[in-house]
């Protein structure tokens, strides 16, 4: 299995990072293909992988959603209840089924999750959590590289970290939940609550550290329900200066020494980090799930 | 592998439920040791094992905790942090070591957790969630019949569900964090805020709705952190009648709807249940986790 090459699609909102990669990861080929319908993108997408220099052996997809994900359902592959225009009921197998090779399909944070663990801020852990706060706020688990699911992939986001309305009286603005974590600390609740973004903000430590403070509810869930050996907090609103150590510093504070492990170090340093892959992660996790195709052959 | 027997222990903190069963999962005999020290029981728990009629071919735990349940550790099966004088650092196979078999020991509640998924209320998920609430609340995930676990067993009864202390004053007696899920809801807590134990309390509905409402909260962080296919909610705090109907509707208001699935009917009465065997889940949990050892060998 030395000649043949991983396929691997990186499917975002506004753009799709296509990848042509050796079995060793190495990328030989490489292209943006911006999000439109599928109708319109689909074609380009063929189009790249049909003039791969060499066969391509299997594929991977880490995508937006929500997306059917689990192996064993008929609808794999297929946006769910997207509000994107087009994208219900569309399908990778539509678009790479003529291929003939296998295709592994997982959620863009389970793939950037794969990409970090495989190759930056999560090696070496067994089970790794990597949360996304950017437009939305999403979190994958990875137990030894492979991401966890129940009936569905998470949605982590929607957890509701209790809000004090006399301490933070801006509602939220999830349109299921008003103020729950989404609704409180993606990059649009925050435009919509102090006009900029967070990290126009870093000198205001009060807001930072509301912010951190309800990521921090999510963080320690993460350690309660999950009991992973390291978080990662990534995406654009966690980039706000000051935030990361604001997320250490509330989530020591709630769990209060009550989870006794060396992984926990006492400031939470090497527990809670940032992402070391940065944009590269999502396509890293793609070409790994082409990988996992692979081994399922 | 027809001849044989496994050796099951329901370990608890009150007492000790040994049972040998045949392959199929009959039980060929079963007996009661009253939890002391170590140093008292396991010479108890030997000699029960040592009749044996026939050759034992495996042991299945399901203990009270702390304890390390990760088959990697050097510490498996050894109990860590518990304050239960003489436990610390106690391990299994100090007492079944001798027999020279396969050991897989696991928690209590992944225990009852796996006894509901084969026999009882779970029958038929593949990602399984049971919540006791009792003395204390525990939580155990399975995924096709095993426990997940991180670097730790899960801690779920320590999550925080955010008290409104203009509506519930009662401060919580989590030693840890005061208010969080288990220094609110379990036994002792309700007995030490109310002075009775909350079955005494169905008539009050606002009662019976606020420790719903803060059950609730575990309830939707498990659809949204594990995406279970069902919700098992036991244990003596449960069993309070109207309680399993308040954690429904106080789940779904939370969830709004946006988790749409067919499992997640409309009232939850299918997605949000008891248990269905009662004291039997956790020795036929432990026995599950024996046959768990035969297939590993």
């Amino acid at each position: 299995m030395t000649d043949g090459l991983i396929g691997a699609i990186e499917a975002g909102g506004t753009k799709f990072v296509c990848a042509l990669a050796r079995f060793d990861g190495a990328i030989v080929a490489r292209t943006r293909i911006a999000t439109r319908t599928p109708a319109e993108c689909f074609p380009d997408v063929a189009a790249f992988f049909a003039a791969a220099p060499a066969p391509i052996a299997a594929f991977g997809v880490a995508s937006f959603g929500p997306i059917d994900i689990d192996p064993a359902s008929p609808a794999y592959g297929t946006f769910t209840t997207t509000p994107k225009p087009g994208w219900q009921g569309a399908r990778f197998h539509d678009v790479l089924g003529s291929f003939g090779v296998p295709i592994v399909v997982d959620t863009d944070v389970n793939g950037a999750a794969i990409g970090e663990w495989l190759q930056g801020a999560g090696q070496g852990t067994r089970t790794l959590a990597y949360t996304t706060i950017g437009t939305g706020v999403g979190t994958g688990v990875l137990r030894d590289g492979h991401a966890l699911m129940g009936f569905s992939h998470y949605e982590m986001g929607h957890i509701h970290p209790g809000r004090d309305a006399a301490i933070d009286p801006f509602a939220g603005d999830c349109p299921y939940h008003s103020d729950c974590l989404e609704g409180l600390v993606a990059g649009p609740a925050i435009i919509k609550r102090w006009g900029t973004s967070l990290d126009q903000l870093a000198d205001d430590r009060a807001k930072i550290d509301l912010i951190g403070g309800y990521i921090a509810d999510l963080a320690a869930n993460l350690v309660l329900m999950h009991m992973p050996d390291r978080l990662i907090f990534g995406g654009g609103v966690a980039k706000a200066p000051g935030l990361i150590e604001a997320v250490r510093h509330r989530t020591a504070a709630r769990l209060n020494g009550y989870v006794k492990n060396p992984r926990l170090d006492p400031g939470l340093e090497t527990y809670i980090v940032t992402p070391r892959l940065g944009d590269d992660a999502g396509i890293t996790g793609a070409i790994e799930l082409g990988r996992h195709a692979l081994r399922q052959t």
